[in-house]
């Protein structure tokens, strides 16, 4: 039965069965996390013998003979370039080797336009009036906070099924050409999981932007990261932006954070050769050269692409069952009262959960006071801020299988006293989600 | 016989004598690097034992229980702010332990000034029509780069044998509050190896800027980069700043760089509380963590300030026959034909020598046509312009000392011809180098 067909008496009737059900939880006492997307322990120890591979001097040595202890090679040891950019679908020349972090590449790329412009700026973002971003929503918040941080406003971009509404990006940043961005997570999206359609990326290779110094941030996180036997993907956008003559018009980022170390991977990101020169010509101000030691590790360890591919599939079969458990339990415990709407994703690392509207900060706190803490409501949006109060993101990856089951517990029931209590109130609601249901979506679960 | 007392039939002869020397050394078709002051391979490999100190699982925690493998301690994990806060003599909430680059922790620190201020701002530096920077000089190149880079002024200040001209710094922060930071490697110079004074660093200590957002850039390279038995040091200026209540006037840089990897050691800011909550503001939208599993290697492996100070003391014993190598021949070769000026230093990485005014660059030149390339003439003045032409840092540490020898043979002849030349064509030159002779420079050989 839907609860929004109960009627007041048999609302309260459950509204008390799940407050019970919530005292008893409580009183266990428990202190769980499932609030951001890491690794687990047990995929922590995957990686384990990339510490193994470096021992002697003659290890330490680069194929061009640089030695990768002391200093050079601003923007990385050719063989890491050759690696990630086969990751990545671009030239070897097309790719800059960074440190540990993808957020501090994307971080740095934002500022370095605020101080200098990107290639082709006229000016400094820093020295005009003001400069927006497009932002598909719901988002990674870590993405809304470069924004913020800069003082950039941002622009809510609808998410379909297909990827952000190509129809509403392409007209605004053909009208106003203070829009300079874009943030993407084409493959996997975090947090929908929704793999952009082929039309849609060749949409955004083809965008005409007012400003000449638009910038696609294409954050390619989890190009390999599937949680299922369809390896998915997208067309390389390089290759679709080359026949477009708009190769400038796009950095991309990748990191080996959730393939390797989240804290002590390798972060990539890829832009063409006009783009990596303005780019390395402020870079060499501010490093004389990123870990190579790391890079080098990270190469010895892999080989190559399919070494990539195989660690991949490692972390599947450790991340499969918790995303099963997270969507099978949500799938029966409350999408039959028609309070939920999700997708359960082929790969990435969050499920992205929609409750009724109003509802999301309250499950978050009725979960937190039960002891399981959850991405704050409205982190998925810009300025924190979701129009609904309806998006929570789920991460499952961190908990073992046993405590995930717990914490899901709670979320369900939290779902459902908020519910309750919401109808109670209002005596309605809606769960609008995103634009599901116009797709097939029994064909993704 | 000194250079300049030979008549012109003296002079071609030397001149002569000098040119078949290069001419010899040419044919030899060398190839040697004394550029840039890094490690040499037999420095690297005193390190070796630091890629061996971290195996299992249990290995990866820090002692406040996070696993360094994972996401997380934005300011680095406490054993590290323990360990390097004893170094710089800060306390452990004032320090932020970074990736592997002082480089980008100084570039970063500024580029947050133009973007944000720092903590006492009224508005960001890059809102202002100006911003200067006061530059001892001779000084290090990459200081003057980030000015460059965004465009910051840059003041030559003199130095003598007792740091930066204090009456000057004194005289033009009090008076303009444009100027909103000065360079400093307070302990062996680059390039001149000057220790400041007991009296130099209290000045800076008590400094009264005219602008509330001045700050005193202090970059402790070689805080512990001895050459000598004489370990020496200065005054810790957080004491000095504390004193005044003025601990908010300075940030304090310093690597491992020079003390395990030049391209993959763990660099360290330190600064007031205040600054410190001021600058993590800002960096938790740049960041999650940096290199935490490099942290602990650095940690585990040195254990304590003692096991750094061991550590430095194997460097010293490759290093110290390269110095005195470097200083024994341009005395003997040089000195008595009064063609240079030079402090042989007890500390750091560089000898800076003075060759007479006007010659730098022809040195530079010469040597670089017999095969051995120096730093070039001007890199340590700001905008590369060295305004006597005099300047020239001779970086030893690379090349194995038969290399050394090779190489320094060639920069004497280079020296030679030069200054006959010069002499040949002007019939007078003067060296003044920085004012060291008012020094008991003798006590300093």
């Amino acid at each position: 039965m839907l609860l929004s067909e109960m009627n007041k008496s048999e609302l309260e009737t459950f509204k008390a069965a799940e407050t019970e059900k919530f005292n008893a939880f409580k009183s266990q006492g428990l202190k769980l996390n499932m609030s951001r997307g890491v690794h687990s322990t047990e995929q922590l120890d995957l990686s384990m013998p990339i510490l193994e591979v470096l021992h002697s001097s003659a290890d330490m040595m680069s194929e061009d003979g640089t030695d990768c202890r002391n200093y050079g090679n601003l923007t990385g040891i050719s063989e890491a370039k050759r690696l990630f950019a086969s990751l990545l679908g671009v030239k070897d020349t097309e790719i800059i080797i960074g440190g540990n972090s993808s957020l501090a590449l994307m971080y740095d790329t934002v500022s370095r336009a605020f101080s200098h412009g990107v290639y082709g700026s006229v000016l400094p973002w820093g020295k005009l009036p003001k400069v927006k971003f497009l932002c598909p929503v719901p988002g990674y918040d870590r993405h809304f906070g470069i924004c913020e941080n800069f003082s950039i406003e941002m622009i809510n971009i609808p998410m379909s099924a297909a990827g952000p509404d190509m129809d509403l990006v392409e007209k605004l940043v053909a009208e106003d050409d203070s829009i300079k961005g874009i943030w993407c997570v084409p493959l996997y999206s975090n947090p929908d999981g929704i793999i952009y359609s082929d039309e849609t990326v060749k949409r955004f290779a083809a965008l005409s932007p007012k400003a000449s110094d638009f910038r696609i941030f294409w954050d390619n996180a989890y190009v390999v990261h599937h949680l299922t036997d369809k390896e998915n993907s997208i067309p390389n956008i390089f290759d679709e932006l080359r026949k477009n003559n708009k190769e400038d018009m796009i950095f991309e980022f990748a990191s080996t954070s959730k393939i390797t170390f989240p804290g002590a991977g390798v972060a990539v990101l890829g832009a063409s050769e006009n783009n990596i020169k303005q780019i390395s010509d402020i870079l060499k101000y501010q490093i004389i050269s990123y870990d190579k030691l790391n890079q080098l590790r990270h190469v010895r360890y892999f080989g190559d692409l399919d070494g990539i591919r195989r660690q991949m599939l490692l972390h599947r079969a450790i991340l499969e069952p918790k995303f099963n458990l997270v969507c099978e339990t949500l799938e029966k415990e409350l999408k039959p009262l028609g309070i939920i709407d999700f997708i359960k994703p082929e790969g990435g690392y969050f499920v992205s959960a929609f409750v009724p509207e109003g509802c999301a900060k309250g499950v978050v706190k009725i979960c937190k006071e039960g002891g399981v803490t959850l991405t704050g409501a409205g982190a998925t949006y810009p300025y924190g801020h979701d129009p609904k109060d309806s998006n929570i993101r789920i991460a499952p990856t961190f908990p073992p299988l046993d405590e995930l089951g717990k914490a899901l517990e709670l979320f369900c029931i939290a779902v459902k006293l908020q519910s309750a209590e919401k109808l109670l109130k209002d005596n309605n609601f809606t769960i609008e989600g995103t634009d599901y249901r116009d797709d097939n979506i029994e064909d993704r679960f």
